[in-house]
């Protein structure tokens, strides 16, 4: 079987030129529009040293330079990191260091985040990349295929160990992930998609993926704002937005008493769990929320809920998309129905594995099956109810916060001696980190959030924290985190 | 990547088991009925013998039975050979044995044809396959997954050299190729395709295989009939149809002042070019005609019309699905904008090859390009012209006819010399059969006709004959058609 795909934009340019690809609140772009720029790009890119193979990370907002520069990297043949802007000057050095990048592309404004990596890495800052005349494009190449091995996309994410682990999303990832998608949701010519969610996670770039690949518009906002969303919504005719929780409670609230339009028909809601008020409250006004379960492992959906159940299954995260399996295993057995236990799936959008981690890949991918270190169960009609991301998982406005790595953090503070965070309930992001320290010596609290606010992006810094004489730990020595769980909860 | 994909059916009767799966005018069965249906049937398949990695054929007319019979032998993990009904009994014998098949699945009907087999072959007449009770599919194992370079089916199609070879169709294949369909035409949750043509053909299989991986809904019927087509479009909100000119015109002569609804979203018309006159006509109708150009080899469309240029390209075929590419090639050389030549066709839907046939597969598929033999031109916007099948086929009523076939049964007749066939143009069918033949002794119209009817199917026999000194030829010896086809026209 011939496995080798044209390069996406430039056959969606050839195919459905004139459609609309991009929509700013600056511009509006065609497929053929966007690919003249990118073609421009990919040989700027070029003459500034990206070639096929080099890993190459990028740093930048939500803009159509940044989905120019994400396009221009996949068409030279590199791989595009994308890195998280709200990550510390530290967690982006090691990131780039790791995945070895040879460029980063930058915007102006986080010029200062990459400062100490300026002597060892080549940087190109995006507002110097100028677009050159039509002729130029006569010399570029990107007539390159895509197969479905080659990676396209490394994203960070932590785990349990502390150290973030780059995923390397192939393009036969992307590719089954957008075809996943369609199948369940449908393909709609008048489909336009609402892009609020940051391009460097999953979840935009997924969309981004779904446009070329489907030939849809999306609309794209530099950053979530309700009032934003809902203008995108009823008079830009979006059909589907991807949310998560306290986004879509944001918009319900400035929405007040006005109604999306009849063509408005999927509000994606992912990254955890939507309470089941909210739930509610959409059902009442008629909104269709399809929740969905994902990872970047997973280049976005794996399990997500089917019209037909979208109301009677509240609170599930559905069946899994078509080419994809779950299973709930505990102790190493299969579960029976409604019974607990860790949820495993399998599909041609699981990562092909972590960035030189072999040992990481091979026990989180056996046979096939991603061992997602979450939660749940099926019930008797096969719909997967998520308990619990990871047991330590932290959820804080759709930004995944891994408990260990904020210990870590924490832990080469001079004055603290042992580290525990857990996640507290916050009406506005859902979940934020607090912190159980036991100290050599006395800290204080702007102490201990300066510290961490030099090291971790904003959204890990803890709340605030709590000195205790011990931590309780088992007899392996593992840290019990239900039970700092319980403390908190009493007080 | 992981490439393996769970049993297409049993996915869908899990993800979306009271959707509509099939409908004809005895019954209508939801995915989950068919899949119980299925699995009695694969168990019933199994105790006659039915193995993994059988050839096993099916010569059935177009019935739930028969689709039951195509998932069954697919879930067994066997590889469904799809026999043409309307061959002769010479020429479904040859293909019976040079496919090697174990089995062959036939209605009660065609026992005549397969006579010949009958202490050859193991035959199981798909009336004796009776239903069981629900208790023993527990002893059904239909929980095999499906990976793409896995043989899914076989169909026979002649070429320039006589023989008929078996194309192998891959699940990949169809895989790819309903998912390019859908990123062309939409995916919508009320579709519906009505299915008219034959199931052996791959424009009625492709419609089968659409249906599991969509989730949508079939309306079946056993034979064209242009009121039922009709009917079913306005009664039973078809959405879809994939038709032949012949159907085409039909359907419009008997829908005479009547409306499609405007459910009504895609007429797509393969098998040959649609005249211009009719076009325009369905124009004037507000009819939606997608003309696409596609082939066994392919696996249904590779090309097709998207919806924003149905009407300003007409007679144009289109532009390649997302996955596929296309160029024309003449001497070597790929041709520019305008300029005729060869098409040659890639993509993840081109067959793997011909069964047993190395050569032919080495010749045809070159560096992933499938050689069709065809002619024609992309003009300067990048849509296809097919300007005519390789440059012998004729197509009469959708089917395919090769005249190297004819001829070489024409040979075997004793009285007959040499022999020549060219298509005439014929109002009904498009093109008919025409020989020129060389004698050693006189030959009656009647000996001709009853000599073929024998040997092939009614629709290649030639509906005429002339008799002539001497066949032209060139100096390689090769036919000369295009001179035959002169001396027809001038009578």
């Amino acid at each position: 079987m011939n496995q080798f795909m044209p390069n996406w934009l430039k056959q969606r340019a050839e195919l459905t030129p004139d459609r609309l690809a991009i929509k700013t609140d600056k511009e509006m772009l065609s497929f053929q529009q966007l690919h003249t720029r990118v073609k421009q790009r990919a040989h700027l890119l070029s003459l500034s040293g990206v070639e096929s193979g080099h890993h190459t990370a990028i740093l930048m907002k939500n803009s159509i330079e940044m989905v120019e520069t994400i396009y221009a990297v996949m068409s030279i043949g590199a791989v595009a990191v994308m890195l998280n802007t709200r990550l510390s000057d530290h967690e982006l050095e090691w990131q780039v260091l790791d995945v070895e990048a040879v460029h980063i592309i930058s915007n102006q404004e986080y010029l200062g985040k990459i400062n100490g990596l300026k002597d060892k890495k080549n940087i190109i800052v995006s507002e110097q990349i100028h677009q050159v005349n039509d002729e130029v494009q006569s010399f570029i190449n990107v007539d390159g295929e895509y197969t479905p091995e080659q990676v396209a996309t490394i994203m960070y994410t932590s785990g349990t160990t502390g150290n973030p682990k780059g995923v390397m999303q192939t393009f036969g990832n992307h590719w089954s992930s957008a075809i996943g998608s369609a199948l369940n949701l449908g393909l709609q010519s008048n489909d336009r998609w609402l892009l609020a969610v940051p391009l460097f996670h999953i979840s935009g770039l997924s969309i981004l993926m779904r446009s070329v690949i489907y030939g849809m518009g999306i609309i794209l906002l530099e950053r979530f704002d309700a009032n934003k969303m809902n203008d995108a919504i009823i008079q830009d005719k979006v059909t589907i937005v991807s949310v998560v929780t306290t986004m879509l409670q944001q918009m319900l609230e400035k929405l007040d008493k006005q109604q999306y339009p009849d063509s408005f028909r999927c509000m994606l809601a992912g990254g955890g769990p939507v309470p089941k008020s909210l739930l509610e409250e959409c059902q009442t006004r008629q909104i269709p929320v399809y929740q969905t379960y994902g990872m970047t492992e997973t280049s976005s959906q794996v399990v997500t809920l089917t019209p037909e159940h979208s109301m009677k299954k509240l609170g599930s995260a559905g069946k899994p998309l078509f080419s994809c399996q779950i299973k709930i295993v505990k102790d190493g057995k299969e579960c029976l129905a409604n019974e607990e236990g860790e949820i495993l799936v399998k599909g041609p959008n699981i990562t092909k594995g972590y960035w030189k981690r072999t040992k990481a890949t091979e026990e989180a991918i056996q046979d096939g099956w991603l061992h997602t270190g979450d939660q749940g169960y099926k019930d008797d009609d096969g719909f997967l109810f998520v308990l619990d991301r990871r047991s330590d998982l932290i959820i804080s406005g759709g930004e995944n916060v891994y408990p260990a790595e904020i210990e870590a953090t924490l832990l080469s503070h001079p004055k603290i001696r042992d580290a525990g965070i857990v996640g507290v309930e916050d009406e506005k992001w859902g979940q934020t980190p607090y912190a159980f320290v036991v100290l050599h010596e006395e800290l204080s609290k702007i102490e201990l959030v300066e510290y961490c606010k030099e090291r971790l992006a904003a959204y890990k810094v803890p709340k605030d924290f709590k000195v205790i004489e011990e931590l309780p730990r088992n007899a392996s020595n593992k840290l019990l985190r239900r039970e700092l769980k319980d403390w908190l909860n009493k007080g």
